[in-house]
């Protein structure tokens, strides 16, 4: 593929690797190839929108798999239209990349649309330009109007749950970067949770009219879940022993497990809340999505000024306040 | 603003420079702050959707004026909105920041909400991320069902249309870069058409059911025609000295002159083909907007197996080969 005599322009590199793949679906009116890409929504339904960057060097190793890359691009996204409960429609791609590797684009187109097929969400447009390798994804889903599950919509009382595990992505984080040292099978294990993770789609969508406030936890649980708290003036209790662990984050000491599943990040799981009535609801879901949601605490009324979580240890005890604020460090892509 | 203890983290950044500004519109359902922003379509309305990333000297010189870039950045996205006849909805921003600088953030966010502000196209979500300076803009428009104006529409016997000038940008870059001497008043007048494009949006409006296919011009007016050309299987005849061309750069030489209206790129304009019959009506729509729109040529009939751009001289004759494949050279993000 290098050997070819004249550089790829931009115009054939959109062709060859872009035009065509991520499937199509009934709303989608136009695709590539044109100024604007169209999309006709089905009556009653609402457009949920959602825009992510993602750097060499800050959200991925330099020199990463690409097929990886691909697909965690895309899947990152499309965890937060899985936080609203939306259907996905389509998305938008644009890449700055430092040359035009075709061993590259292969791979990572491969990887793209293997999530996008998936999920039925068809490449609708975008740019390609020469520049440091940033890749910036827009994905739209659909959702009945009204419907959407907002960050806003937490009522005291309502449980705190999420999905799945949390602190895996973090732990095969500390393990590539030889902060922590993993068996090879440990690692194996849980790096496919850092490098693909998966949008929890179904999830979402089945938590409308259940959920009263969701999110993804994408910069760590504790901090994400302050999103929720601040924008529906809650507080809440959460039990820092019920945070769901992997058996490999459970054989690391206590302060590993506790610090990774309560502020590790990039986890792409649900945190949301819902009234107790929908707990058996709530349960039949996971069930039938062989997923495992658990819950992990309460919502309660705001005391003080601002928002707060309480980290309740295992003793019953509320966690002091440099504990707390050590576990609700979010991950800040400005101040690590 | 840098002497504060410390540093913005991402939210502060988010909430003090982006969350709010632009206006707001009837069809935004939520906008910043949550997972996904939502957009409520009016009914038979359909959804445009456009991505450009800009990248730091790439797209524009290192240390440009961030009020500028911040103008530049939305217009060249509404200018895809325009091509296509659709009306501004929303737009949102995934932007890598080298640093955190209060002042450059504080010029980029006055310039691109002055944009924002004037089209009625609130920000409605997006990124922030450290990273070389990319800024990538996902920009949202609406449109009666089947109106869209798309490339592909294009019919033999249609004249070919173009608005505004083209090749002023060109020349303004030409002068920064020292490849041509100007006088510092011209260089004053073409500058801002290089750093400030005006999106043609009410000209899009008022071409649905008038124009039969249109882009805009930013790779090259000629180059870009070809897309047209290609999407809607026709040729096209132009006539070289009905460029339409500023003062300032009448003022160059001949090959300059031809050169940059043909190919030059940056110019943002609207080029548009529509039946003989609609002449008036093009001329009318162009005298309420102030603005000059010239019809340039004619699509014809494809003569060989791929779509071509015939280019009339002077004496009536077509150009030969050479001067027609270096008139449409288009810009290529990947090429220089």
């Amino acid at each position: 593929m290098h050997s070819q005599s004249s550089p790829l322009g931009e115009f054939d590199l959109i062709e060859r690797f872009f035009k065509t793949g991520g499937g199509s679906n009934s709303t989608l009116s136009l695709g590539i190839g044109d100024d604007c890409a169209l999309i006709k929504p089905l009556a009653g339904e609402e457009i949920a929108i959602t825009s992510d960057m993602l750097v060499e060097g800050r959200h991925f190793f330099a020199g990463a798999d690409p097929e990886q890359l691909g697909r965690k691009a895309l899947a990152v996204n499309l965890s937060d239209l899985a936080a609203m409960g939306a259907k996905p429609l389509g998305f938008t791609l644009a890449i700055a990349l430092p040359k035009v590797d075709a061993q590259w684009l292969e791979g990572f187109s491969r990887g793209l649309f293997a999530v996008a097929n998936h999920f039925d969400c068809p490449l609708i447009g975008g740019d390609t330009t020469a520049g440091p390798l940033t890749i910036s994804i827009t994905a739209m889903g659909s959702i009945p109007h009204g419907e959407a599950i907002r960050r806003s919509g937490a009522k005291v009382g309502d449980d705190v749950w999420v999905s799945g595990t949390v602190g895996d992505a973090r732990l095969a984080l500390a393990a590539l970067r030889h902060e922590i040292t993993l068996p090879e099978s440990d690692l194996k294990t849980i790096e496919h949770r850092m490098h693909q993770p998966t949008p929890r789609i179904e999830l979402g969508m089945q938590l409308r009219g259940i959920a009263n406030a969701a999110l993804d936890i994408s910069d760590g649980l504790l901090g994400d879940l302050k999103h929720i708290l601040k924008q529906s003036h809650v507080d809440a209790e959460i039990l820092l022993d019920l945070l769901p662990k992997s058996e490999t984050l459970g054989r690391q000491n206590q302060e590993v497990q506790n610090q990774f599943a309560a502020s590790g990040g990039d986890d792409y799981e649900l945190c949301f809340t819902a009234p107790s009535s929908q707990r058996d609801a709530i349960l039949n879901i996971g069930k039938a999505l062989n997923l495992s949601i658990t819950r992990i605490g309460q919502i309660t009324p705001m005391i003080n000024s601002a928002s707060e979580v309480r980290l309740i240890g295992p003793d019953g005890k509320i966690l002091d306040n440099p504990q707390t604020v050590t576990l609700l460090k979010s991950f800040d892509h400005f101040s690590i």
